[in-house]
């Protein structure tokens, strides 16, 4: 089997939204990453650091879902990454309450001798340099590396950033982020700037927008679903990005058709995870949802407009 | 040939973006909307009003598309309709600077008598008081009728555009309208309230993300194309608008696969409106650069994901 390998944070998430508030519950971005790739037949590492509070019970949910957490890191002296945020009804805004780094402060990613030699490497949004002491720790490079990050990186160590970006084939940012990184408004111009930093393909997320994915000599504009309530947008774009290197990590075709078809599987488990609070979602998902999900993508957008109409 | 009735503003528009500044040129709801459909082998009827101001030349420019300007009535005691703007950087946002609405102000539509008889009717962007004259005065109720309308209606006289509304088939209104006049925030909710108040389609545009159309059973998503440059957004929705209602005055096809052909080609149309300033693009388009375009929108959503792939 091939294997992806996913580094990103196991965290603890609160959130509240204009339909109900949580305690406490399993999030993080390679939790969402790893859970959405366990839907494919792949090998599903994951490096990651939790505290000594991270309950066995969310260990063994990653397991059960054929995750191997030989690579996540348990400190006995630090707690697990937490963060509180609120939604407002436009789901697009959200204010933090609360972000205690702990074990996630001081991270250094340590990839186990099996986890060494991945086909797919995902690179969930952490520090640059923590991101490329991942890939520098590869036996081979791997035959595609993602990433994601965030406009914090951009504001604080854009050199840093930089460096990082440069060794990647694919980035995932959104359209903020995007104009934000390369100095340009329009997106398509935006996006030959992110491509000329190093990366083949550059993946804009645009939330309820859909998402454009960008090469050098093409474009595809995957639609989002319109849905009859957002419940929960905690951890789309990490689900996305599971998704997305799930299926690449299956199919290991790197063309732009099949980084079409990533996307849209990438929305599709995308479009779960937003209807339940956190992983509640996408950790249930059956192939047949997710079968069903994708032809309605397709209904979404496809149209026959006949040539000899005008 | 079928026939196209279009109602709209034929005015002065004086425009300002990043990249340059008109003096007073040819715009107006009415004028785009007709240049659009002047694409389609239809009748191209259009009703407005213009001043003494406005120039014999404009009027030939219609004239040239087989349009029929009979249904614009010159008012020779008051001055054409001029509104002048400036946009930012992100073209979504503009400064209404100046708005003489001069011979518009005390608009009584008069549709001439060979003008009572069409097969689809577009109303533009006026008064819903207006927009319900023009109806009232049809021999026979057109086969489909679709209607523009904005949120200055909805805060100003929200009676009288409810009354207007349910009485049209197709209802285009962008998503911000939608969320008003609904009450509701997420847009298939939105589109279903919209719905039950008389229209069989709402088309909820979104500009540089393109456009939504929702039926009681159907929703279909529409890609803006991703540009370079907006160079000038200026009358992009009622060439939307145009393109739309001469397709389907071509097509007289009015089922939800067509809607989505319509809806596609208006929108290709718009994303050569906004290439220059005014109409001097929609006015010089040719049927190749149309197909072409077409053929763009399709290669930017289409994807095959083959389904034994899990």
């Amino acid at each position: 089997m091939n294997t992806l390998l996913t580094v990103g944070s196991v965290a603890f998430d609160q959130i509240e939204t204009p339909y109900g508030k949580t305690d406490k519950i399993l999030g993080g971005a390679g939790t969402f990453g790893a859970l959405a790739a366990s839907n494919f037949n792949i090998t599903n590492n994951l490096v990651s650091v939790v505290g000594y509070d991270f309950p066995a019970e969310y260990l063994q949910l990653l397991k059960n879902h054929n995750v191997d957490i030989s690579g996540i890191e348990q400190k006995e002296d630090e707690k697990t990454f937490f963060w509180a945020g609120k939604y407002h009804q436009n789901m697009n805004q959200r204010d933090t309450l609360v972000t205690e780094l702990n074990s996630l402060a001081n991270f250094v990613p340590k990839v186990p001798g099996h986890f060494k030699n991945p086909d797919v490497l995902m690179l969930g949004n952490l520090t640059p340099v923590v991101q490329r002491q991942v890939i520098e720790q590869m036996n081979v490079r791997p035959k595609i590396i993602a990433m994601d990050t965030m406009n914090f990186w951009m504001d604080t160590m854009l050199d840093e950033l930089h460096k990082t970006i440069s060794m990647v084939d694919v980035l995932l940012i959104n359209d903020e982020e995007t104009r934000q990184l390369s100095g340009e408004y329009f997106l398509p111009v935006a996006a030959k700037k992110v491509l000329q930093m190093g990366p083949k393909f550059v993946i804009v997320k645009k939330g309820e927008h859909g998402a454009l994915i960008f090469s050098e000599d093409d474009v595809f504009a995957a639609p989002a679903l319109p849905l009859d309530l957002v419940f929960d947008p905690t951890g789309a774009g990490d689900t996305f990005a599971g998704g997305f290197t799930g299926f690449l990590a299956q199919t290991m075709d790197f063309s732009f058709e099949n980084m079409k078809n990533a996307v849209i599987v990438g929305s599709a488990m995308a479009s779960f995870t937003v209807e339940k609070f956190g992983t509640e979602k996408i950790q249930h998902l059956t192939k047949d949802e997710l079968f069903q999900r994708i032809e309605l993508f397709k209904k979404l957008t496809s149209f026959e407009l006949p040539k000899d109409v005008f």
